[in-house]
């Protein structure tokens, strides 16, 4: 403990150089739109997508570390320590980005954990466990209509079969599946190798921008994440019986939009209901058939996201919401079906990792509040292989996955310097 | 007026005849799905259309009317009275059909008309005023985007400079202009010479399917239309902030779909509340930006449409609804803007048509009952140019604009009668 103390005061992180790196990073880009400013699109296993894959994984052998890459393009990037048989500690994110995003999403985690394992290489520490840079592939659900592709492999969560048989429905690349994808880019040992064993890592640590805005709103450079809402998604699809707006009489209308209008407003007094803060829902898409100006909506689908950390609460609020369903569906003569497209487990971040991360705070000067993530991250996977927690840094006004998402290079430094502390610390256990 | 009671009495409907032309009207029909069983598509100026008007055009010929075509393709078909210099009695319909319609709408009007000048003719009455079958161009919307174009030109309601620049954004012909696709048809005088003045006809009258539930459903095989309800429509456009699903807050959220939600609601809310049956209102579309599950939508479109006889309470449901937006606005903090896309009066029909209508019921011992039409017609248009009214016949289910669209041939036939009655007796006027 004493020497990662030590080491810890000693630190120095390299901010120019992060800041460069970021720089660099952000114009492995292939944006359509050559005016859309300083926006980055970086989808998986694009031509961008691997040439920033080479790049870091030559900066990472210039510092001397080892790499390592699965069936899926997870890469490893591994900082031996003294006593390589025991679990590593491992941090890292992501470096796909959505089309026309930001520079900061992901990316922070991925240089960010660089610069510090470079700062603690230069302090002249030798960690007992080895640290580990872990590049997550597809975080974003851009290629393939489900994010966090890496991660769900590592922790068993996706079926390999399920998932080498994905393919995406955008860009005009439908036709591929992640099987031929990721042959293509090289990556052909079969995918049921990418899974890890729970404690396969002593922790896993990961820096993020925040991507909400209480962090700026309360000028607090650190957050410290305690848990990880995790989204559940439903579809809901309204069957009424459509007509001509003028000839189809007010008594006799069984309108499916009506239907869907109270049900979007159900889901938004329910989430409210529930006073927390953490809890929130969202109607994102409302597909209305026939969809003419003088046509009696005969059908409306409905895609419901709805997130929290604590999964009773979340069930809690879908069931007000089907009650609410069962009466109107009754009252206006539709017919409503409900299809659960998704529901992940939120995580709940290790207390002992938390506490390392608030002594480090403490212990550099750095004002830290804990909060919790209410956007999706690996480390919800993450968790099911290793005790985790996520360190959060600000970004302007809550943006993020759009070219203006920004954070100040005093918060990426900071947040860099904690999450160094922080696997200095852990790989001393 | 003996004359025409006595030629009544002996009139002859060759119901066969009609049924068979009806028939074979359909098979003019450019379906391009085979499977689809009885659906008709005739789009107005398509081969199929050109083909269905030369057959109707020679049937007129081998019954001894004189044929005039204007510059939009209005064909009028003339059976002369014996002073030809008075204004003659009119009536007509359409022949155009949208894709995957069925066979009845528009096309009983125009061969029941001719039918009924046949009965008329073959009875031997000679009348004082001509009478004239009026094939009216494009009463349905598909081809360039705007119902009506026959009548709204006729009666000067549409600018000709405007329509000829029309161009459809379907069926991918939306490079050819009204313009274009009519000097290919053949019609190539100026659009500014369609117009007739008001007076130019004694009477318009026109037979047309219900195309709603009533007559059916009250077993009344004639209804005498009193008023034609126009439609308004209106566009709200909805501006809030949008942002992840996940990460942005509720206290922090506009969304635009939730305030969508209480537009539509207040809609049917204020329809309702004025009691009135002729009052319908509908929202047939609602498009959501960006439109994606995990993302709070930040702008949605609706397009409403709204039909009365009543224009008065027809704008007092849209100043109810406007002042529900003018309040969910505020506590929303969106922006909602209206536009009005397009509103017409309605048509209020000549108590002296009708008049006449209900007494050649009486006489023939049809039951019937006055009604609204609550579907646009091109009657709505010629009420600009002469008294008018309409004789509606049921159609089963009150389906229209379906394949299975259906007219059983007594309804057809008595229909047929009803008309060929009233034009006897306005044309010895």
């Amino acid at each position: 403990m004493q020497t990662a103390t030590t080491s810890r005061r000693q630190l120095n992180v390299n901010s120019a150089r992060l800041l460069q790196e970021l720089e660099t990073l952000s114009k492995f880009s292939s944006v359509e739109q050559p005016d859309h400013g300083t926006a980055v699109t970086r989808v998986v296993f694009s031509e961008e997508d691997l040439r920033a894959r080479a790049w870091l994984k030559q900066l990472a052998v210039d510092e001397g570390l080892t790499v390592h890459e699965d069936a899926v393009g997870n890469t490893f990037l591994r900082w031996q320590g003294a006593e390589p048989g025991l679990p590593a500690v491992a941090t890292g994110s992501h470096i796909d980005a959505i089309p026309h995003a930001g520079m900061y999403d992901g990316t922070v985690g991925v240089l960010g954990a660089l610069e510090a394992i470079r700062s603690l290489k230069q302090s002249g520490l030798v960690t007992r466990r080895s640290i580990e840079l872990v590049l997550l592939t597809s975080e974003e659900p851009t290629r393939f209509g489900i994010g966090c592709l890496g991660s769900r492999l590592i922790s068993g969560t996706l079926d390999p079969e399920r998932a080498d048989a994905l393919h995406g429905a955008e860009r005009g690349r439908e036709s591929e599946t992640l099987a031929q994808v990721r042959h293509q880019a090289g990556f052909r040992t079969p995918l049921s190798s990418v899974r890890l064993k729970p404690g396969h890592y002593h922790a896993w640590v990961e820096l993020h921008i925040e991507q909400g805005p209480l962090l700026e709103r309360e000028q607090i450079p650190i957050g410290i994440v305690t848990a990880i809402a995790a989204p559940a998604s439903y579809r809901f699809e309204i069957e009424g019986v459509g007509g001509h707006a003028g000839a189809l009489l007010m008594p006799d209308r069984r309108d499916s939009l009506c239907a869907a209008a109270e049900i979007i407003l159900s889901l938004e007094k329910n989430v409210l209901a529930t006073g927390a803060i953490d809890t929130v829902g969202t109607v994102g898409t409302c597909d209305v058939y026939p969809g003419a100006v003088n046509s009696v909506p005969s059908r409306v689908i409905l895609q419901v996201d709805i997130r929290d950390v604590d999964p009773r609460r979340r069930e809690a609020v879908m069931h007000a919401v089907r009650q609410d369903v069962h009466e109107l569906a009754l009252r206006r003569q539709v017919k409503v079906s409900e299809t659960l497209v998704n529901a992940d487990e939120p995580a709940i971040c290790s207390q002992k990792v938390i506490n390392v991360i608030e002594g480090v705070c403490r212990e550099i000067g750095i004002p830290a509040k804990n909060m919790v993530s209410r956007a999706y991250h690996d480390s919800l996977f993450m968790a099911r292989v290793a005790p985790i927690a996520m360190i959060f840094i600000p970004c302007r006004g809550g943006v993020s996955h759009r070219p203006d998402e920004y954070a100040t290079p005093e918060n990426i430094t900071d947040g860099t310097r904690v999450l160094a502390g922080t696997l200095a610390q852990l790989a001393m256990e």
